[in-house]
């Protein structure tokens, strides 16, 4: 029931990826709106329902978010939860979805906070950004966790045995940025502790080595994070109606931009944030993957598409395996064998 | 003596500053190594040389800035101090301009901190965008004072009678954003205090608003407004390089490319740093301009051009009004006639 075309494209989006991709999808949400909308592409009985209620509002606080455990988030995530469902897809409001599922769904072992990631469509190969999002103070040990994340999303999703991970500050130099980021980047250098796997740091980075293929993970607070994302997507866009200017500016240039067809439309699905599937939780005990909310058909598909893809390749067991489990054994009240060498 | 290029692209710069736009120019920097390039463009008596030892990199710290009153940087804020220039232009490391800077000019009254300030190309009119890294960790009052200096860089520099001030956030509802957002948003709502004009504050803004025309000053601290800045360019950077494979991919791709050849450096132009001068430093008894440390001689000349302006429509008077003067008389040891009210 969340995004700005739900629930008609929504529902649109998981008939194509449950047709056409054999992924099983299961809708919550208001059955009285949806069983029409499944009888208009001849899917009544080929979808299962569970009812829920509205997604929650962008303005909505985490007091208001905990009263509804019956939203079209909040059940998704108790199926989850329960090992009924695999992950969660949603193109409803990003700090809704991230506050309920941290409510509803376990943190991993040793996971402090779960961050919001995003593949850049960087060249020659794609890179992570994370957290873009779901914490706007972290602290630093918090990065060194996000690295952890963005490796096994990397190696999961991009097949790179050993990914890059950078630091996303200002100025290359070590030293460079604010208090936060010299802190991480301390944490960073410094072999793993609590049992993590070693993390391939590569050193800071800036904003303009995001797309360059540089790292493949880059690393950096919720809130700088998503302001370098938005401001990309501000940036591609403007470049793309730049360049619908230039290719109707004249009869010249209308017939120029006709023998460049093809490739004007590759570049604008590169940059098209409905090709990429949309932001992945990671940290939490099942995926969960929220589509921009102005996702079409096609945008849901390809969100159901990466939850599944990340969900078939184990993305949450290759998390715990990079996390160790040690943290979680030592922070039990009881006394585990380890306590006692 | 600062810039990949200098000091050849820096003297060929200001040469050009010098004939074609009737700058005053003096150069500071190493008599032997400027000497002769001046005299390559046959503009020895022309232009006046004040001996200076080199630019300071980008690894040293504040204590070795402190110990070279002889730099380039320092020198030419010293003339300024002294009232015998009125700019400071520089290629050379931000990092160590900024510190130079604020050891050797002084600071406007009730100024804190002086802010990084970049023109970003937004349409339909340019935006302001500050700070992009004079500050990694400021105080919330500061992104207020930040937003008077883009107020008054607008209206000196875009004609802007009234401009609409955004604080770069992550959402755009009041309350989004990390602690110090938050803060800053709390103050910006505010009238100002301290006998500062008010601020045409519209809200909170995010990364896509930033080329939209949304705002006419955007404001940040200097560790997002850098990311958000570097990842611009980088941004920029990538359309432009992939226009230009598309536009070499085919025969027929390249004559639609040169059937739209004036239309496609329009774009480079605009998205090119070269073409803006260079960031500025507002706050100080004095304008400085930062080109961009690649910057050829039509950068320098570019960067000179600003620096001139800002000057010419006095920037530093209309920021004094703007601030207004009241803070700097209280902060006095004796008593003000305000203080008796």
């Amino acid at each position: 029931m969340g995004g700005d075309y739900a629930p008609d494209e929504i529902v649109a989006g998981v008939v194509r990826a449950v047709r056409q991709h054999g992924i099983a999808v299961v809708l919550a949400g208001r059955p009285g709106q949806l069983r029409p909308l499944l009888a208009d592409h001849h899917a009544a009985g080929e979808i299962r329902i569970v009812a829920a209620d509205d997604s929650p509002g962008m303005d909505e606080g985490g007091l208001a978010i905990w009263r509804r455990p019956r939203s079209s988030i909040a059940v998704p995530c108790q199926l989850v939860r329960r090992g009924q469902a695999s992950a969660v897809v949603s193109a409803g409001s990003t700090g809704a979805i991230v506050t309920t599922a941290r409510m509803r769904l376990r943190l991993l072992p040793g996971v402090l906070r779960p961050a919001l990631a995003v593949v850049l469509p960087s060249r020659p190969a794609p890179a992570i950004l994370l957290d873009v999002g779901a914490i706007a103070d972290p602290k630093p040990e918090m990065l060194v966790q996000f690295a952890q994340l963005g490796v096994a999303y990397a190696q999961v999703s991009h097949n790179v045995a050993e990914p890059r991970v950078g630091l996303l500050t200002i100025g290359a130099e070590p030293g460079k940025g604010n208090k936060l980021a010299r802190r991480a980047y301390e944490l960073l250098s410094e072999d793993p502790k609590d049992g993590g796997m070693p993390i391939g740091f590569i050193g800071n980075i800036e904003g303009s080595d995001l797309l360059t293929g540089k790292v493949d993970v880059a690393v950096t607070d919720g809130f700088s994070g998503n302001v370098a994302l938005k401001t990309l997507e501000g940036a591609e866009r403007f470049a793309v109606d730049q360049l619908r200017q230039i290719a109707t500016a004249s009869p010249a240039a209308r017939l120029g931009a006709l023998l460049q067809r093809r490739k004007l439309r590759e570049f604008a699905e590169l940059v098209d944030s409905e090709t990429h599937g949309g932001a992945v939780l990671l940290g939490l005990s099942g995926t969960v993957v929220i589509a921009h909310g102005a996702s079409r058909a096609r945008g849901v598909t390809s969100a159901c598409l990466l939850a599944a893809d990340l969900e078939e390749r184990k993305i949450t067991e290759r998390i715990r395996e990079r996390l160790g489990p040690e943290r979680h054994f030592l922070r039990r009240p009881l006394g585990h064998p380890r306590d006692a060498d």
